[in-house]
């Protein structure tokens, strides 16, 4: 692989079901589990870390600000130390069943709101620092923003991310909606490949900026979400069939 | 100490206080920290851990059913595994601040309707066996009841509890009630010392019945249990005295 | 129409989507709608109830103990005045939707765990009467069991309601299960006229059991739920077309 | 009276008590009703309802952000349409408890971060009117701020609030805390004639500004809340006694 490929899963709740990680998981290195703040509840998270283990796949807590009925996509102020909390809260939670299906933790990914927040708002980047630290695990993120600056200040790891299936604006931050359209998977891939290799991304103003893409993200809630992920898989393998 | 001494703490609720944890704190031997499902937050959780570690008493996970609004004092119909699931949840999560904190977890204990529940319904003692064997941590109950046979069958441990502030039916069952009336700090004393020297308690409806006490409750919300407290202290501790 | 067809809806919680509402409106003649204790929240009940009214369809209110984790699918112990106030909130709640769209409530219907507890424990079924009795308003049920006799001796409306889509144990008790399992749409549409013109039912064990019918029930969570519901729909109207 | 007194009512939940309904509602016109979604529920509304009924107060909604972990005094980003139903839902709910207690609807207030919001962004104060206009509900709120001029050009009755408890910021805002400090009797006394009778308030800075002040809130949460109401009663009612 050029490129780690995650995926925010184990987003069901109770009998509502949101995404298709079942089919999406053989084609990711990474995935996002959600702890019960903006998805997913105690069933979910076991039933999802133990699919996850089965196909070896790294697990990382996706940890959200509380809004089940937003689904962390609705900005809130918080102050750091409760953030930190927050965060701590879900992590914990999280490792309970990465214990019980022995095996461990790999990383942390703000979602939704409180990605951007992190993004730019530097005490909401020092909460999830404190919080990182006290695993000693990296977090994934847009490069070249605040957060970056501030993880590497405190010694926390820092992951690229790059999204394949979402819209940059023209300063470089992430177009977050509530949800997420169909992406053309050719095209998908094709994102992932000039990011990934050649480090740059096309705006949806049709700017071209530099970018790092130490992970690709694929969402599992895109309507046509399996074939984008195995179109990036396919991308970003190619050079491994040589 | 003749007996360990144990109360429920960390139960207040964002703005809302429950209990007088600092002024407890110093006279007992282990916390039992709600984990969010029928009280506490992750702030409360975050300050409660360090409030037990600053006073060298040990930490407990206090888990109950998902039922903020009835303070987990309601029976829920829940399976085995949904069970398990809730309380590793829980379990999890509080592990996140004992991390933190430098210290490590001592004990389960199931809280409210989950406790009587324990005690008598095969299913709902597997589960908190299943959670705890996760964690290979012992877990408090009343003695003499189906969930001691259950756990010992599991090979988890057992630490029989005995209630001061709490009514005891002719048939050992506990009489859980959703608000604590005050008691008498001088007779929880002696109940207190009955139990755990003469091994006996008497029940409301004045039987006497044979108790193992290894570890005494005394709750954080009866009108006056900080004096409940002080008072079982200094009984349990006198031979300490000589 | 020789009958209602009834069908629970605004079930959809946030982004997460439950049943097809927009498909199986046009086929019912009464839409129990949730009011967010086991599913919806305030955007899908305003959405929902003017959808119902677009289509000539009459309102309930879809009440349920407070367990959206669950589905409200969990029993749970609650008492006569706590079960009185948390209907009347939900219905209260469903009303301001009423208002906006200009349209009015015309029933109450207990939902999963609750419905089958208001049909067998007294106390229950006089806390569903009382709430029922401040908004004037007839609650459905299934007859022959113990709310029918409650709700008659405090003059509260009852209808009698038959689901096509599960199954009766012998003694006439309902088969509430956490998911719904496909169902024939002929078939369902046979026990639909069965039950309404000839006044019985088949159970699960194969007994004839006498019913009641005077509205039939149709989930929107069967997998093939608008199939099923057309088919009853065809199957109900027939008389009207000579 | 030479104007209302309101105060935030209602806002226990669960086994959590908030303030002392009890001992402040003799003292008050108005009492603002918790709906669940920042504090209080269906029990604690219920209740409230009849408390103020039994003393002849006014009951007005007080309605917010869903944040019952933040008791509604954290910012959260929402969209109007999204508030209108978050407001709507709430205000139903309230309903039915008026419903059940035979009297009526007075009026609307947003509550803790809505308040605030409501008087600075167009499209927050546009979604209370559009809940508003539903009951056709006037709406309290800081005069001289964005909402008042939102509500009338809708329609909206608005109420001008002085707060004889909490600071002003030297722009005329209202200085939001999480947790409210006690302030001295006579001097909320003298700030609610001052404000009421001769127009005016004192900012945090020492600067003087003009005020409207219909109705004087005192919060339940303030450490000496009842002898805070107790003498901006008095103050408030003097001339009636001439």
């Amino acid at each position: 692989m050029l490129a780690d490929i995650n995926c925010d899963m184990g987003e069901s709740f109770g009998l509502y079901t949101f995404g298709n990680d079942v089919a999406i998981m053989p084609y990711i290195t990474q995935a996002n589990i959600a702890c019960g703040y903006h998805g997913s509840d105690p069933n979910h998270m076991a039933q999802t870390v133990k699919l996850a283990r089965d196909h070896g796949v790294r697990v990382g807590a996706h940890v959200s600000l509380p809004d089940l009925a937003g689904f962390g996509r609705r900005e809130m102020k918080v102050g750091r130390e409760e953030l930190r909390n927050i965060i701590l809260y879900q992590v914990g939670a999280l490792t309970a069943f990465l214990r019980q299906a022995g095996t461990a933790l790999s990383h942390i990914k703000p979602h939704g709101a409180l990605y951007g927040m992190a993004a730019s708002q530097a005490h909401i980047a020092e909460a999830v620092a404190d919080a990182a630290l006290v695993y000693d695990m990296p977090v994934m993120g847009l490069c070249g923003t605040l957060h970056e600056t501030v993880y590497r200040a405190r010694g926390v790891g820092f992951l690229a991310e790059f999204f394949v299936d979402l819209e940059y604006a023209d300063d470089g931050r992430l177009i977050i909606t509530r949800r997420h359209d169909a992406v053309d998977p050719a095209a998908a891939a094709e994102r992932a490949r000039k990011a990934v290799l050649g480090g740059t991304l096309t705006t949806a103003g049709g700017r071209t900026l530099e970018v790092r893409a130490e992970t690709v993200c694929v969402h599992s809630d895109t309507p046509n979400a399996v074939e984008v992920a195995a179109a990036v898989r396919d991308a970003l393998a190619e050079p491994d069939h040589s």
